[in-house]
């Protein structure tokens, strides 16, 4: 027998191969299907009438029938994936995440991915690298595009330190930054059918609202969703990846069971337009027992018929009815101390909801 | 922070939250897809020719290509959940189940129910419901409606009782209340491609069929099925919604398990026209491994080349090759003593058969 | 209560129910839909270009999409599993099994068999049965065909043997006996696309390749997966099967575990048109955690734009960086060995891959 090669196989891209205006091509186009809808449907509790129902869809302009947007987001993500983060040491955050137009069954999503940002670590073993990636459709329009940042090794730590870039990012996109997707009318909404009667102005900001439902994972599902989306980090699928022998849960299956949970209380709260940013505070993994809550950050009226609502979505493990965030912890104040035990997720996005 | 705000979760309706009359839309159609039936023969162990081949349906008259029965009952019952039973006690039965027309990919299905019986109990803390349920597709047309009554709490114990009003229900529906799917002609069936020789004259009333096979059950799975069919009962997701910690499987899940698995045997029962009534006789869990029998209750010509069946379709933990549904009880006779243990389910139907 | 009545159930065939000559027409035509591409993509990390994307499969000739060719393979080799081998002690191999052409949703299968050999056993208490599959769809075209031998009980110890008849099968399809599919050209071929950049000179015969990473089996994805090709076979469903209590895992399952996880270094062996061969050299079970590894066996070039690779694909239960199959074992020289412990799969079969 001859030596092992393994020179074919995909080892990853390590800090110092980036640099600032570099731009990757993703590997693996992939076709969205109605399986995917049906796969979604089954795998998290989404009752969502626009993705749930071709004809509600249609009554409120969106004909063909799109797909819920986390689709889009799960499996534009999962191909930056082997390119960028194979050798990450932490996923940092994420930024300016806009989806821009519908996605329906046929269009096939590709992404590519533009280095904006540097900053070798003072230990000199890692650094920080910013991308901006943008998913397309088979028409080359532009699906939805975000920031990221990641932690990266460095192959060589002998290898210089590139120049500093920091690219300014916003702490949250503007209402006039939000993409009403392309025929979007909620003039003759059906609340009956969608499930609840709250509309725009129903909703406060700094109102709180606990989703009351819970829903405990299992390792054969989140391998499915991960799987689905094409994201291939060893933790997830592999009990020899880690110390303990748990498969980590991908975020993302956290960020859609949390949405699908929120639901209830925010069945309106169709379309999500935009991502401001969010934290994947701790691990989740099979046997947890997932919660939500939602606090309405900020509103803003987008058309006669349309409203945008700023949410903070949080995750947690066990319920937690005080719905709040973090410890009182008095040396830095009520609301910012570190997050409390038990909080998986805290995301920060824009929905779209009927006024 | 404020306080939580729970006011804009659905509580669901108390047993003086209906009168008699009373009409309810439930909500969220569904837009039925291929996905629903590769999921659903991914989760069951179905051979039936007519869902499994778009090419064997249309030699039967059936195309576009219909989906299995099942799937359009699921969904059709669980849109109900949230407003007929979310506080219920118990699910005491159904009725007269009917299917009017063949399910296509494509077609959105929502169901509304009206009140049609009340009974307060003698506790005066709860009550017991009847609806008569109707799922109508995009155009409005009748896909199935059938009878329930499930047992509900009160909200509020001094509430008046309402008048008491009894539904007559039939103990099974006659032969000619059956909708045979517009188009369905079995004069030039195929019984090699569906897989079994036998034929209406084949089969005898009081017949019964061992179908050998079993299936071990998984949460992942069932967890999977119920969402799929939008169904939110709290007990099928999440380990802290009982003492047990067990996740309480759907009682749907039992029947469409059970339903696949008597294709050995009744292969040629294509079609499901009927449900004449049902019990949940005990709850299933993962790791329970479950078989099937039937047994022929009645048998109808329908047309020169399709007869119907009346089955009992009886799931059981653990292979009973007697097919005995009850124990021997010398105060009650034959027959008619209580459930043997490990009976899941006990369920009366009409099935559609080529003579 | 009348007696049960067993015989309308499927008892398979015995050793002594095969002629040489038979043709056995299998039951339940299965239509492929987009389902099915969406739960492969969930239940295996395949990520090849061609099943992947529709603009993809296009630009290299194929269009409609098709859907991966191991779907086929799996609902084709499920329709003969009740008339083949129910009775089987053993799968002893298959042999000549070539793709003909592509297949795409709304394509409906059907699969019969022909007897090609016999051959009792000394013991007298079974047999080996030798068949020749041919899968084709609903226009009765080819879509693939295959050998398999069975070793299969008698029913009868006493039946008399039949003449031994033993087929002449080859070792391996040659380069002459590939069929590439309609329309497929790989001249205007996106490697970064399809994310390795490795063509068909990059590969020499004797090459090895350790595909890396590794998933662990739950028994939710195996059963959904075998349910899926209606692979009826008790032991991979039912807990009472088994003197252990384990579900046995379909020897299919590892073969597109194995093959998926091979794209990490195979990235651009786009199709399988044929398996020459294959062994299920140890059983696979819940837990286990699968690697793969593949050798180049042996190398033709097809057209200007397409050449095929012969690959040996070998599953592993837990990573074998060594990449070799057999233990060293002096009586029989390197190589020549017992199978070493952990390996799961020995499959041999070809690929095309862009020239």
């Amino acid at each position: 027998m001859s030596e092992t090669t393994e020179s074919k196989t995909n080892g990853g891209n390590f800090f110092e191969d980036f640099t600032v205006g570099q731009v990757i091509e993703h590997a693996t186009p992939r076709t969205v299907t109605e399986g995917d809808r049906a796969l979604y449907g089954a795998l998290y509790p989404t009752r969502f009438a626009v993705p749930s129902s071709a004809a509600f869809a249609a009554s409120v302009g969106l004909d063909p029938h799109p797909v819920e947007e986390l689709i889009a987001f799960h499996i534009a993500f999962g191909k930056t994936v082997p390119d960028i983060s194979l050798n990450a040491v932490a996923n940092l955050g994420y930024a300016e995440l806009r989806f821009h137009r519908s996605v329906r069954p046929g269009d096939t999503l590709a992404t590519r991915s533009e280095v904006i940002g540097l900053k070798q670590n003072s230990n000199g073993k890692s650094g920080v690298v910013y991308v901006r990636s943008t998913a397309t459709n088979q028409h080359g329009e532009v699906v939805l595009d975000w920031c990221r940042w990641v932690m990266v090794h460095k192959r060589d730590p002998e290898a210089p330190a590139p120049e500093t870039v920091l690219p300014e990012l916003k702490k949250a996109l503007e209402p006039g930054d939000l993409v009403v997707p392309e025929g979007l009318d909620f003039s003759s909404y059906d609340f009956t059918a969608a499930g609840e009667p709250h509309r725009f102005d129903d909703y406060a900001v700094g109102e709180l609202i606990d989703h009351v439902d819970g829903v405990t994972f299992t390792d054969a599902e989140h391998m499915m969703a991960t799987r689905l989306w094409q994201n291939t980090a060893k933790v997830h699928f592999n009990t020899e990846a880690r110390p303990d022998g748990n498969r980590l849960i991908y975020g993302g299956h956290v960020i859609s069971m949390a949405r699908a949970l929120s639901f209830n209380g925010l069945a309106n709260a169709q379309l999500i337009v935009a991502i401001n940013g969010g934290s994947h505070v701790a691990p989740a993994f099979a046997g947890d027992t997932v919660y939500a809550w939602s606090e309405v950050l900020d509103k803003a009226e987008i058309s006669d018929s349309i409203g945008a609502l700023r949410l903070r979505l949080v995750a947690t493990k066990g319920r937690d009815e005080t719905t709040t965030l973090r410890t009182e912890d008095p040396s830095t104040g009520s609301g910012a101390g570190r997050y409390k035990d038990g909080v998986l997720l805290d995301l920060d996005y824009w929905a779209l909801v009927p006024r």
